[in-house]
């Protein structure tokens, strides 16, 4: 059988190289090496070297693996929160994170936007009892891109709250400046193109300094992956339990292809691809992108209203070997979601749109 | 480079089917499917079957993915107990759930065996307040394996607890009666030979009204990860999160191989060659088994004292192709570790132990 092209807004198509790095990893055996050998510690160096090199990562932050994104929300919660969160939710996502603080006993306040959309920062007041304000610079569920001069905008207006940034699909094809914010985080099966069941947390001293305040005073933070346990870990390459080895081996060595190829070049790519899928949708008789404001699209995951046809364009893609996701929650009806990742080459994503443009409703 | 054969006790050798499964795997495109699709339900259905046949498990029973069994720790301390539990201590793993459990607030209870050793159930008054008692049926840093009569014992002398058990590193080589516990929990890079990165977690419905329980009385029991959430999630055969897919795919396709080869054989396979390790350490003018009980000796991780030797011999091997785990903890540089998963044959076994005997110290 053919191979499909996936646009899934991850999992989606894996990164070109990664067979070839599994079928290394098979012939050295990296299943299975120790996690307290001197192998494992140098495939967590390079990983983590090539992660800070291809996002410029600034001195005072650090990175730790956890085995998802969503695990992320959970510890920063537990880390970095006593009592109150705030959060801008534009999405199922944002607002999973939200619901994620409450469950774990904390006050959770948001700022919620319409979807599609996103809520200027100054257009709330956050209160002073945050202390800690999340952003979701790329929305999977609605594939809207949260301006970075906003993003910008909070650590001046709110010093003493941490801004967490939850980049999760569109790193590192998205531009953040570190020295603006104080945690992100990303899932590897989004641009990275990996399988699911990785995440990299990025956080700085504020974090680690909340994190050991939290501690000293009786708060329980997390027991194996509490942010000091998950640090002390990375001081020696190695992690507190045993990790998922391989993954991290192929992120290392992917996030190495990249820097190869250049962030730039990839950026430049990204920006073309989406240029081309949101000027077909713009142009379209009946299709239309979701975002209206072309400043808040995302150029990762492009969000197209399809409306009464979506199941029957679904449908006719995947006839032709492409498969492209539904929308998120309520839109899972009337939305197609199209990755535009890193491994998405040109060519299939003009293919993509040739082909939709053969779709006869 | 020739292959090693790793003898250490998790990660170790993958399984002699991982490499296929792995091509088909990328064949079939699993890193790329949505984790909400059929594909995917399918693929958690197969897993969850085939491990349900394999290990017998009685209708009140269920089972969840984790990222590790460690995770398994911190989730089965939110979720089954509200202020204590009580620990079998016997080596470092026993050891950490233990410590997880104060990390958490909660107040842990522990009868500490010396390392070698296990405590008989009935030399211990385990306090009435106990709401959950861990025994680790196989403890891979001494290679002590609690008997299962004595593990047997718990539910009749304690009927009020939950009766937990740690069989990382035997299942399932290892027996165990599940209408005598109320949950276990394993990794899959031990005797299920797969990259690390997943943790199974079996529980009954005990387990469940605990956590509902102590949901309802306003304890935070976790969020994406909370046993009712991943309960809830496992119904519809999914998972809270985007979950490693492709190793739920693998533990699937290698339970099924186990099947098919059947868990008696492997288990008579095991035996054999664990009577082959402790037969030729008891007979040897400078090794011993650790364990000095015989009806203690895990069948799936072999402990030696080699003292002085350690390095040398761990070096020896090394050079011929094996690798053998260091010993644990205190015993570092005085023990040797041996898998015996059922990855590990016969004939790879007794060239271990042919290898060894060649060894001047």
């Amino acid at each position: 059988m053919a191979k499909k092209i996936y646009f899934t807004p991850g999992p989606s198509d894996i990164y070109f190289t990664v067979e070839e790095h599994l079928k290394n990893a098979l012939k050295e055996q990296i299943p299975a090496i120790s996690h307290r050998s001197k192998r494992f510690q140098e495939i967590y160096a390079e990983a983590e070297s090539n992660l800070r090199t291809l996002f410029g990562l600034p001195n005072d932050f650090h990175l730790a693996f956890t085995a998802s994104a969503t695990e992320v929300w959970e510890r920063l919660i537990q880390n970095c929160v006593e009592k109150e969160s705030f959060h801008f939710v534009n999405g199922s996502f944002s607002q999973r994170f939200y619901e994620i603080a409450g469950e774990l006993g904390r006050t959770a306040k948001m700022a919620k936007a319409d979807y599609g959309s996103y809520t200027p920062i100054g257009e709330v007041a956050i209160p002073a009892s945050a202390e800690l304000i999340s952003v979701t610079q790329n929305e999977t569920s609605t594939g809207v891109a949260f301006p970075q001069n906003e993003i910008e905008q909070l650590k001046a207006a709110y010093p003493n709250a941490l801004i967490a940034v939850d980049f999760v699909s569109s790193a590192p094809v998205s531009n953040i400046d570190f020295s603006k914010i104080d945690t992100a985080y990303l899932s590897v099966q989004k641009c990275f193109g990996l399988p699911a069941g990785l995440g990299v947390w990025f956080y700085n001293d504020r974090c680690l300094e909340r994190a050991k305040a939290l501690q000293s005073k009786g708060q329980v933070i997390g027991s194996y992956h509490s942010l000091l346990k998950l640090h002390e870990g990375g001081l020696k390459k190695q992690t507190p339990e045993t990790p998922n080895v391989l993954f991290i081996y192929l992120l290392g060595k992917v996030a190495g292809d990249m820097l190869s190829k250049g962030l730039d070049r990839i950026r430049i790519e990204a920006e073309y691809k989406a240029t081309v899928l949101y000027t077909y949708f713009e142009n379209h008789p009946l299709f239309a992108p979701f975002v209206k404001d072309a400043g808040a699209r995302s150029k990762t995951v492009i969000v197209a209203e399809t409306g009464q046809h979506t199941a029957a364009l679904i449908d006719f893609l995947k006839t032709r070997g492409m498969v492209v996701g539904s929308g998120y929650g309520p839109f899972k009806d009337s939305h197609i979601r199209v990755a535009n990742f890193p491994t998405h080459s040109k060519e299939s994503i003009e293919l993509l749109v040739d082909t939709i443009d053969t779709f006869k409703q």
